[in-house]
C-alpha cells in the first residue's frame, strides 16, 4: 500500500525514470500556513551534495510544486497535492535486464511479473522525495507544539576496497512530545516508528531506547525509575513505554543495509536466469547518509502528527 | 488501536484482572477446519511452565472457548470471536497506587487519566494470549500452503543479582514463503513485521538478515547474489528485499527487555508524585522467554497470511 | 468486515443459533460514565413486544454483559468487550436445507460454499443487538455534547392477505449536531449515513432532505436560503450540505423490505436446487418496526461520534 | 478522507480554480493493458454537451495524462497517478465573497474556517473527473471478468420558469456480476455502493431493487423466488441479498437534487451573515444529467473491483 498514516495520510507516486515523483497529504488542518522555503530545504538536505564523497554525482535540482490544499498560503483542508519533477531520468540502459543484487529486480519479476528494472523504478530511493515534504509539512505542525525532530548520523562502516558501498547507522530523537501519545496494542508509538523506520529503502533493523542492548541487561538495571514530581532518573525506555509516550524525548536507531549498486561489477543473472556481470555504476551514492537523514526524520514527523490527532478525543470528556 | 491486520484481522480485548480476554478474527475464509487441539498446544507453549526459573508460579489454566464462526469444525466466514477465561485475577492491591517503573503505569496515567495499576489491565502480557490464538488459526492457513514458522531464544541477560529479571534475544524464521509477498512503499512484509513485533510488551528492537550488522558491512559483502537458477548464495537480507519476499526465509531477530516487575524491592512515586517504595512481586516471570516465542511465531503468522491475501489480486490477469 | 467506523469502531459477531452475539468497542475516550442502565433500555426498545401483531413471539430476554474496558463504571481507553447470551437457540430444522428466498442463503452458497441455512446464522437481524449496545455507547458521547437522535415509523405496508409480512418506511433525526461534521469527497457524513443504514438487514434505501423528491424540485424551490445571523429558512438538503453538517437538524429516512420470512408456504428450492416447499414459521416478526428504530438510531449515533472525533484535528491551529 | 476503497483504492486531490485535478490509484494489478481511448471516451461522456440545453457553457477540453504506474502500456504495480489541467480557472469573482444557497460555503466557513468561496474549491463537481479517470481504470478490469455497467437519466425535474435548475433520477445497472461479491455486516455491497452515490455531489438518494417501493409490499410480492437450477424468477431484492450479489443484475437508483447554482438572481448572506444578493451565472449546468452518468457508473466500477479482490481469499482453499 502507497499509503501511510491513519489520519494525517500521506499517499505518494512516481518512479525514478518517470516524469516526476509525488504525493497526496491528506488530513491536515486547515488553516496551516505552509511554509514552502522549510519544504524546500528539507529537500535539500536530502539533496547530494557535491562536496561529499558519500553522495551521487547526479545533478537532481528537486523543487516542490504544490498543486492543490493550499490557498493564499495556507491550507484549505483539501488534500495537498505536489509533485517534484525528475531532472535526470535516463535509465541504465546496459543493466535493465540483469537482476541487481539485493535490489527489487527479482522480487518485483515475482511479484508483478516484471521483466527488466525500469518496470520497478517506483522501488527506487527517489520515491523518498515524497515523504521528505510530507514530512516537512507534518514538522510544520508539530512546530506549533514545540517538538522538535533531529537525526545524526551514528557510524558509517568502513570500506576499504575501492567501488564498494557502506552501511550506516542512524540515531533520531523526539524532543517535547507530550506523555500519552501511542494507541493500545497495535497501535503503539514504537510500532509505528518501527514500520516507518523499515519502509525506508535499505533499512534493515529498528531499535528504541537501549534497544538490542535491553535483551543483555536485568532489570534492576534497565528499569526508568521516576522520583518526585513525576521527573525520569533514566531514559532506557527511549520515551515509550508500552507503546505510548511518556514525555521523555524518544530516541531510535535504525541501521541501513550497504546501497546494493555498486560502483565495481558484480556477478549476477538476466531475468532469465542466466549468469551475467553487472556493470558497475558511477551514479549512485556510497551510503545512504547523510542524504537519508531528513528522510528518518519525515517519517518520524509523520508518526508523530498521527499521534497527536488519534489523542484528541481523549481530551473531549 | 486495537486491531491488526487488514484483510485477516484480529480485534483484541481484555485485561489482566478481568474475567476473561479474547478476540475477534475477520476475514478468515470459510470451509477452514480449526484443529482445536493445535490452538490450545500453542496457548500451552505460552503458559507457564513450573519446571522452568524464568517463569512465573501463577496458575494459568488457558483454554480457548470459541463463541462464533465455526460451524462443524469449520469456518463459516463469520468472524471467529473467541475468549480465555482468567483464572487468577486477583491483582496486587499493595501496588495499585504506586507507579511500576518502566511499565505502563505512568503512560496511562497521562493518556487516560487512570489513578492506579488495575485500571489498565489491558496492558499486560496477558493480552499477548490472544494474539497466540489468533496466531494459531493464521498458521493453520499457512500449514497448507506448506508454509512453516519457528522460533528460538537467543541469549539471555546474565543476572547475578536475585529477585531480578533478564532482557533476552528471539530469533524466528518463516520458511516456505512464496516470493513476491508484501505491498509497495509502506506495506512492506518487513515494516509490517517490525510494527508486529514492536507491538509486543516489552519488544524493544527489530532486526531482519543482518540487521544491525548491516550497518558495518560492505556492498561487495553483503548483496545476496543469484546464480543460475535463480538460486541465492546468501541470505544478508533476511529473505525481504524492497519489502518483499524473495522465496528464502525470512529470518528476523527481537530483542525484549526486563521484565519490569521485580521480585526485589523498587524506588517509586505513587499516583500524585510522592516518593515509595513499591514491594517485590513473585507472580512475575523473570524473562519472557520462552514464553514469549508462540507470541512472536503469531504475530509473523498474522503478517504472512495478510500478506498472501493482498497477493491474489495479482495473479487474477 | 465486520468492523464499523474509522475511529470510534464497533467489531462484532455471532450468529443466531450460537451461545451469543457480541462485540468490541474501540476508540471510546477513557473516563465515561457508562449507564448500563440506558444501554439495557436501548436493548429493551429492540426486544419483542407482545402486545405488538408486528413481533415475533419468540422469548428474548437479552441482557448485555460487558467483558472489558470498564473500571469502576467508567471506560478505561481499552477496547470495551461486551456479549449478549442467546436464549432461544433453537434452529428450525426442517428448513435447514432449503433456501429462504430473499434471505441469506443462497448467496452464502455461493460466497463461502454454505450448505445449509444454520452455517449463515451470522447474517440475521440478530446481530443488530450488538449494534444497538455500541449505539447506546455511542448516544452516551453525544448526550454530553448534547446532541440527540430520534427516529419513528413512517408508514407500514398495508397487508390483507394472512401469515404475509409488510414493509416498513422509517424516519431518523439528529438533533444539536455542530456544523462543520463530515470529511470531504468519500467521507461525507450523508455518505456514511447511508452505508450505515444499508448495512442495516433488509434496508433498501436512504434518502436525506428531500431525498427522492429532489429529483423533481426545480434549484429555485429547493435551495435552502439563509438570512442574516446565518439562519436557514428551509431544510430540504436535511442538514447535510457537500458531505457536511450545516447545524441543522438531519433528517433521513431509509426504507425496508418486508421480512422475508413469512408465516405461510413458499415455492422454493433445496441447496443442490431441486424445487420444494419451504413451511411457514411462526417465530418471525411480521414488520422491522418498530424493532429496528433503535438499530436505525444506534447507526447514526456511530456515524456521528466517528465524524466528531475526525473533526477535532481542525480545532488544533 | 479523500481515499475511497479498501484494496482497490482512489486518492484524488485538486480544486475547481486551481491548476488540475488528479488521483492516485493504488492495489491496481500489475499487467494491466490501460486503454487510453477508452479512458479518454468516458472524460468525454462527462464533458458538456454543447447542442444539450443541460449543460454548462463552459468550454472543458478534459485531457487525462498519466504520471506514473504505467509502462509501455500496461500497469507496473506501482500506484498509477494522473492529473487532468483545469482549462477555464478563472473564478467567478463577484460572488467569492457571497454563501451560495445550497453550496458547499456556510459548511466549509464551518468547517474550515473558509473566508470566501474560492477556498472551497475543493468541493465541486470539477472534482468527479477523478472519479471517472479512476473508474475507467476499474471497468477494464471488470471487462476482463466480462461485468459491464450501463446508466441511463430516468427523469428530469419539469421547470418552468427561466434560469432555474432541476433535479433528476439516475438508474444504473451492473451486469454478469458474479454471485458471492460483498462483505459480511458492514462491507455489504449494497452499502458500499450507497456511500459511493452520496459521496457524489448533489446526490440525495439510494435506493436498490425495488428501494423505497419495498416499503409498501408485501412479503409474498416481494420476495425473489428460485427454481429448478437456481434460476430467479424476479429481481425485487436488485441483485443483492443480505449485502451480497446473487448473479442478478445489480440495479439502483439515486437521485441528484437541483444544482444549487441558478442562472437568475438568489436571495442570499455574505461570510459575516450580512444579507446580500446573489447574480446568477450562466456557466453553470442547467442539470446533472446527463453528465453524472459516467460519475454514477465510475463509483460502482470501484465499489465492483474492491468487492472482486476482497472475495478472491474464498476461493484459495
Amino acid at each position: 500500500m502507497n499509503t501511510f498514516g491513519q489520519i494525517f495520510r500521506l499517499t505518494d507516486f512516481g518512479e525514478t525514470h518517470g516524469k516526476c515523483v509525488g504525493g497526496v497529504i491528506d488530513g491536515c488542518p486547515s488553516g496551516l500556513y505552509i511554509d514552502v522555503d522549510f519544504v524546500q530545504s528539507e529537500l535539500d538536505r536530502r539533496a547530494p551534495n557535491k562536496g561529499d564523497s558519500n553522495s551521487t554525482q547526479r545533478t537532481e535540482n528537486d523543487h516542490v510544486e504544490f498543486l492543490s490544499g493550499i490557498y493564499e498560503g495556507k491550507t484549505t483542508g483539501g488534500p495537498i497535492a505536489f509533485i517534484v519533477q525528475n531532472q535526470d531520468g535516463k535509465p541504465n540502459w546496459e543493466s535493465n535486464r540483469l537482476l541487481k543484487p539485493s535490489h527489487a529486480s527479482f522480487v518485483l519479476k515475482e511479484k508483478f511479473g516484471h521483466q527488466c528494472n525500469e518496470q520497478g523504478g517506483r522501488f527506487s530511493a527517489r520515491q523518498t522525495v515524497c515523504r521528505v515534504v510530507a514530512g516537512a509539512i507534518a514538522k510544520l505542525i508539530l512546530k506549533q507544539q514545540n517538538i522538535d525532530i533531529q537525526s545524526d548520523t551514528i557510524s558509517i562502516a568502513q570500506v576499504s576496497e575501492e567501488g564498494d558501498t557502506a552501511g550506516a547507522l542512524v540515531e533520531c530523537r523526539i524532543v517535547n512530545l507530550p506523555a500519552g501519545l501511542g494507541e493500545p496494542a497495535y497501535g503503539g508509538f514504537d510500532a509505528m516508528l518501527a514500520a516507518a523506520m523499515l519502509s525506508i529503502p535499505a533499512c534493515k533493523s529498528f531499535e528504541i531506547g537501549e534497544g538490542l542492548a535491553a535483551s543483555t541487561m536485568s532489570g534492576s538495571q534497565y528499569n526508568d525509575v521516576q522520583t518526585a514530581g513525576f521527573q525520569f532518573l533514566t531514559n532506557h525506555d527511549g520515551g515509550v513505554q508500552a507503546g505510548i509516550t511518556n514525555g521523555q524525548p524518544v530516541v531510535f536507531r535504525t541501521a541501513f543495509k550497504p546501497i546494493p549498486s555498486l560502483r565495481s561489477q558484480q556477478q549476477t543473472i538476466d531475468y532469465e536466469g542466466n549468469p551475467s556481470v553487472l556493470n558497475g555504476s558511477s551514479r549512485n551514492d556510497r551510503c545512504v547518509c547523510p542524504r537519508v537523514l531528513p528522510v528518518v526524520e519525515a517519517m518520524a514527523a509523520l508518526v508523530a502528527v498521527d499521534a497527536f490527532f488519534l489523542q484528541l478525543k481523549n481530551k473531549i470528556l
